[in-house]
């Protein structure tokens, strides 16, 4: 079985420290915002919280991959590649919600061994690493039993995300559960995998967006896949994600996606 | 010019404090959840958290009334009415995200003279005082300018909460503006209120929901109303409520929202 080294889960607090030193500096203060090609804003903090933890991995990795949300890609072809969203839920880091996240992982051989989840203001941290227990501030965590879809709370950052024929999907989901929560990005999974959320459905997420959430959730006892079932891939194209804390859960809304 | 005494402005803080430290108590931990007749849940840290508060008013103010959102209307025709909502955003605090907040108002022959809401884990807390201007942690804050609805970032907490006809009144103005944010109940009008967010507009909102958001929203500058821009009113039986933070985004929202 796969396994994460120490050194290596070191490192990843250790970006994430200098991610959210950048993040904090910029918290609630008036930032100038860009639009980028998708729409999506991005800000000086995004953009030197990246830089920050590049720096880092120059110097101590200068053979790894990197693909990050705002510097783009290097190094793809690499054993080990990290993918880096130095801030999860801009609009919500620039709304002044202590609710955004940065994200780190690393991919070895294709395969994500590592996942870290930081909301810098709260502090607090989910580490997920291949062949240990996922963590929240150091104590394990775990998903809660939800046997039936009828108990689940569902969350999903925007209805906005979903095209027209997936936002019919997401309905027929939403009718089977118990409730549903907006907004919350990132840290939505985190929430789940330590026990305080069912399930999670979202499309257009970018590599970046889901690499960090596989070993946080799987590390919880959670499931996390496309609409079919299918394992989140760097290089498929897509964009749908369902995770969900109790596998029943997961079992019986796929089976909902593939009717709508 | 209505002004409201410091007593009572010392008071709501420790009202505020009492509040908090019971919804501290179970922030995480597995509580029961019950479902309300309108379909909310609701749970022992909300009626723990509503009780202290009460607790406090029998001693301190045992001749004024309360309006509380868990254990009901008392003395509704006293001078002083104190209206109570112990934990808003009670299904954010069940999945332990940090943005809910516990909301005090006080009105006085009827209309808000203070208004208080309270982050109790990340501390946060917004005061709104007739007389004075807005503080957030002690220091004054305010609206930011946005003159034109274009550039206007609108909130919401939940589609679901609007009816078919509102949906779509609520999609005409969301064509209308920048970008839409879900989630964040009460946080969303502070965060207004601070001049990070531009437009909050909501439905099926009570009284406690409302009442605290009104001193905080107008005293750093905003304005709050119905959709029809009549003020809001504890017996209006209306539960639509468009906050912003520039008046000219106000006006241009409501004539959308009379034309929707």
């Amino acid at each position: 079985m796969t396994h994460c080294p120490d050194d290596l889960i070191a490192l990843a607090h250790r970006l994430a420290e200098a991610g959210g030193a950048a993040a904090r500096r910029y918290y609630r203060t008036p930032v100038a915002v860009d639009t980028k090609a998708d729409e999506s804003p991005v800000t000086i903090a995004d953009r030197e919280a990246e830089s920050a933890i590049r720096a880092i991995l120059a110097l101590e990795r200068p053979e790894d991959g990197i693909i990050g949300e705002e510097h783009g890609r290097e190094r793809t072809g690499a054993s080990h590649v990290w993918v880096i969203d130095p801030i999860d839920g801009t609009k919500s880091f620039l709304a002044g919600r202590p609710i955004f996240g940065t994200l780190i992982a690393l991919f070895r051989d294709g395969v994500p061994i590592l996942g870290l989840i930081d909301q810098p203001i709260v502090h607090d941290r989910w580490l997920g690493a291949a062949g240990r227990q996922t963590t929240l501030n150091g104590a394990p965590c775990q998903i809660r039993p939800c046997p039936a879809l009828a108990d689940a709370v569902l969350a999903t950052t925007a209805p906005d995300i979903f095209s027209a024929a997936e936002l019919t999907r997401f309905a027929t989901l939403q009718r089977a559960t118990r409730r549903t929560m907006y907004g919350g990005d990132c840290y939505n999974y985190g929430l789940m995998a330590a026990g305080f959320l069912d399930i999670v459905l979202e499309s257009s997420m970018q590599p970046h967006d889901w690499a960090a959430l596989v070993p946080v959730v799987e590390g919880a006892g959670g499931s996390i896949s496309d609409w079919s079932g299918a394992p989140l891939r760097l290089e498929s194209g897509r964009g749908d994600v369902l995770a969900s804390g109790d596998r029943r859960c997961h079992a019986a809304a796929l089976e909902l996606l593939a009717e709508g």
